[in-house]
């Protein structure tokens, strides 16, 4: 059993986690901790949780101590992870944070999007991007993995192929980028509320979103020439799930599109590649750790559209986290994570 | 023109008393307060509202002087109405309270349930309690009017009728009542957030719901024998929209029951009582001053089921206070608020 | 491995099943059924389920060898299952039916709300209601089981700890129930399309829905006295979830409701019996078999209102077909059937 | 007064022109016709219009004299319209078309696009593109009236002002739409149902979608260079709206996007440029017909992004039909339009 411990256990990742690890057969949740709930019982906060962790309450961070666990979740705002990150390496503990601290390796961008000086820029060294399907092996011996982004994920998995075969301009690359109001977190904001986010539909973060230099970042890994990305997020009236629309200009026509994509994801548990005239919904990933793709091109032009889907707080956040530690230790890829998604 | 003033209105009332105040012919709004937006204009607030009221902005209470308004709305949290009314019918300003301040008449009920002693006793009691259809010639002569609150006025419009004709054990109504999530108003909390409320149905305010008491002093109005009551609310996964199922035990089985509901409303433009067998959904009145009821008796048994729509913004807010200030104002009682509802 | 066959397979208590029994660990789906979409694969039409029924495709019902199989569920319109339940019942085959064919004792009965003649009435008699709670012993024995209705378990669970101990007016029970548009099922109705039923509320059925027979008949197995219902189902704007609020008037108000209900459901897997003062929302069982309760009395009145939220599609429907398959076979009665909750 | 007939009122523009007209100053809705309704009343389908049209039901068709009509409106099927045109244009009616018969040109490509050859092409040829913001004075002028597509209407408003000023790559448009659920109609398919298409999102029509060539067409009358257009629609799980992401490659980069904008659409009544920055969302225009537009330069790069709104069921169909009568019969443009939007 893998001893884990959860720092920030009452946002929708937080509760995503304990909801996987639940049915996971080597998960030990340890501890969990929340600055504002200490004292509560964790099923006292979420009802669907009775009978899962009776005995478990929310610790004060101070109070707690993690240095006995194999691996900390951060389920954390931004900040959390790196001002703790050296004492749990120091003591034997790998890290998982779902925050943005491990994700943009110059600390000078992280600073620039986040606002917060970077705390350990060595271990931000030498800390993996956690998309398994692109860094499996060096997630497997990270101390420290930065779990991607929602958003990132989605653009990533959908652009990757193209990127790597060198067929698109990378220079206009579009993604129109769709996301249930999970995604904004478990925080009281008048926007997020039913009564204005329901039966509504909207574009945000137009003049700049956290999420675009953490994936130009990774695609340009991929790509042998500059990335530049126009990504428009919007906010969907549901509540979970991401549809992530891409738009790229072929500079060759001459690929076959269908299995090139095929190819590039043959044998990943996670990555669903739709037959050819597919257009995924987010339900049928709703829950799930998979995310279906399915590659178009209009009228055949030379415009390629490619659609991602993935729920947004599993293969988007708790899910992919929970992928890596069974990466990290050891286990099946796919340990905890092979629920069907749930439809309708 | 009806010289308008508003207080407080950046909450979900204000803005709808604002958007039908626009297509209203004999309204003038001309100053509207927000303590924490002064300044904002009332657009940059509202899109909806963009090229309807480009020039008003909202301005700090205390540098409001609202006496040279013919009418002001208070739509504001509960114990501000109260507070000003006396210098404003000094000065001749009529007022419209969309809160509870002169709803109750016992100021000790009152104080028990909103913990406030009320300010002015006296201006309480000459206050008329403003639903229309049962105190229309006492709205038309109000200084102030306390404008009913949503959930009561649907359930009073469905039982009265069951009162004063004396056929129902008053000790026992139930009223199982629903509500969409603006009811519960433009407020950041968890709760109300889409991602929580969304998808998802449940009763809350078991222990007490301070529509209770109100409910009950003036359900004892038409009633020959006390009234007990047993009211259960919902929170709706929908943005507007109350729809009460009330029950009752008749004490009288051989009253044509749609004949009663059918006669106590002849006439009013503002309650339907729908055809025998009909169920009436809330999409029916939604965006409208309507309330529509049918009347059934389940299997030809000794009970009575009501069902009672009315959107709760509406009818149960905004509407309603316009409705009253049109009788205060000798204007057309259904000035405007005529549009048809918005279905689908 | 149990061999499992389903008839009718493409509703949503169809996919529902599927999706339970895929991480059932000892379910093994030999054939699925459907008149209209033979040499459909089932990935084809549900893609929420690919990698995971690859190999499956439903087939034409007379051209299927059912009597292999150790169970069959029937997942189809009313009448379909006891057309061929003899057959499979003379084969060995034992049968799970969650449409209504063996839910009404008296055929008389059944044929006035289904319209149909009962077509193997001796079936009927030894057929045994599928509510583990209640009949846990002969669902181990029975080779028919008639799986409840979504809205009788959920007016069963709440009301009979309250008519065993013989403290209510059993001829006055009100129960004002509000289920998710999955509970009509996968049918091309105008009523139910999103446009229709999305950000609306509406009562239905007033004039008799066929689970009020079925609820009385079994709330009668449990009561002293005779049962009278007033039953009011609604539809609520959202896909999975029922709520019943159930009221009824104390014969004796010295009896302690919270012990009641925790002692009736004392190590019941599947039932909550939730915290004095709660409110359980309908997504606190989202995707599982769960059912919570919460028992209340208004006022300390002489009534009583007990909450209960069950998932439609699991506790209502394919989960606890699941539950009485594990009865009938053997198995941990919560054999895949223990995933947590999906919230939010 | 304007006597005004409907063919076909059943479906979501005919209730929605129903909605308008009652409350449209110069409207006197004389006839509607219903294949599958007649002898209904207006109110028995509609409840939302009771107290508006109590006298009105629908008549069959062929039993319906509709040329004592000023105008007819077609909310119909495509094909219908066309197929009464010639005997209404010639006893003096004037037609507005809210179905496709009117909209392309070309009858070669309206046969490939509706498989039905045109029944009337000199009809067709003098018929007028009903966009008042592009086509106001020929609209009043016109026989017969092509009421634009939803999807069509915010990518023309969108990309109009953009290929006037010539500065955008017109070989490479990308149009990402999402519509609300009452786009696709009042049509009984399971794929609309809410348990289908809630909490869920979606592209389709990848393979060619019959707003493309319409908008194709009218996108080129304003373009010196060939129109090519990748066209992406998504259904949106909400009832109304319609958001249109619009991308272009920017030729040159020296031109104040926002200027151009608001300069293009001074004095449109329906047309709202938001401030720079803004990002307008779908519910600020729900039931009006005002599209708000905002135009983005993302990273000040060569890239421009437009996001449109509009009602689809008003500014996108009925609603326009409105404006467009109100032209043909010297009306005021705003007419029976004026009402704020409703939010929330």
């Amino acid at each position: 059993m893998v001893k884990i411990g959860i720092v920030g256990g009452t946002g929708y990742t937080g509760v995503e986690l304990l909801r996987i690890l639940a049915s996971h057969p080597a998960a030990d949740v340890r501890a969990i901790t929340s600055r504002g709930e200490a004292g509560t019982r964790v099923v006292d906060m979420f009802a669907s949780l009775r009978g899962k962790y009776d005995g478990l309450a929310f610790t004060a961070p101070d109070a707690t101590d993690l240095t006995s666990c194999d691996v900390v979740f951060f389920a954390t705002p931004h900040g959390v992870a790196m001002a703790q990150a050296r004492g749990l390496v120091a003591a034997g503990v790998r890290i998982i944070d779902l925050a943005a601290d491990f994700r943009i390796k110059d600390a000078a961008v992280f600073e620039r999007w986040y606002k917060l000086p970077h705390a350990c820029p060595d271990l931000l060294a030498e800390s993996v991007y956690g998309l398994p399907e692109f860094h499996r092996d060096a997630i497997r011996e990270a101390r420290i993995v930065g779990n991607p982004g929602c958003y990132p994920t989605s653009m990533q998995l959908g652009f990757v192929p193209l990127l790597e075969a060198g067929i698109v301009d990378t220079r206009h690359l579009i993604a129109d980028c769709k996301s249930g109001a999970s995604g904004a977190g478990r925080k009281a904001e008048v926007g997020l509320l039913l009564a204005e986010a329901s039966d509504n539909f909207k574009a945000y973060g137009m003049s700049g979103h956290r999420h675009h230099p953490e994936t130009v970042q990774e695609l340009t890994r991929h790509s042998a020439t500059p990335v530049d990305l126009v990504f428009t997020p919007h906010l969907l009236p549901m509540i979970r799930g991401i549809h992530s629309t891409l738009y790229a200009r072929l500079t060759r026509t001459d690929v076959d599109l269908q299995a090139l994509f095929e190819t590039r994801y043959a044998g990943e548990p996670f990555v669903d590649v739709m037959p050819a005239g597919s257009t995924p919904d987010t339900r049928s990933v709703r829950a799930s750790n998979v995310a279906r793709i399915a590659v178009h091109r209009p009228g055949n032009g030379d415009m390629v559209t490619v659609l991602v889907v993935e729920d947004n707080l599993v293969k988007g956040a708790a899910g992919q986290a929970v992928q890596n530690m069974n990466l990290m230790f050891g286990l099946p890829e796919t340990a905890g994570l092979t629920a069907a998604p749930v439809l309708p």
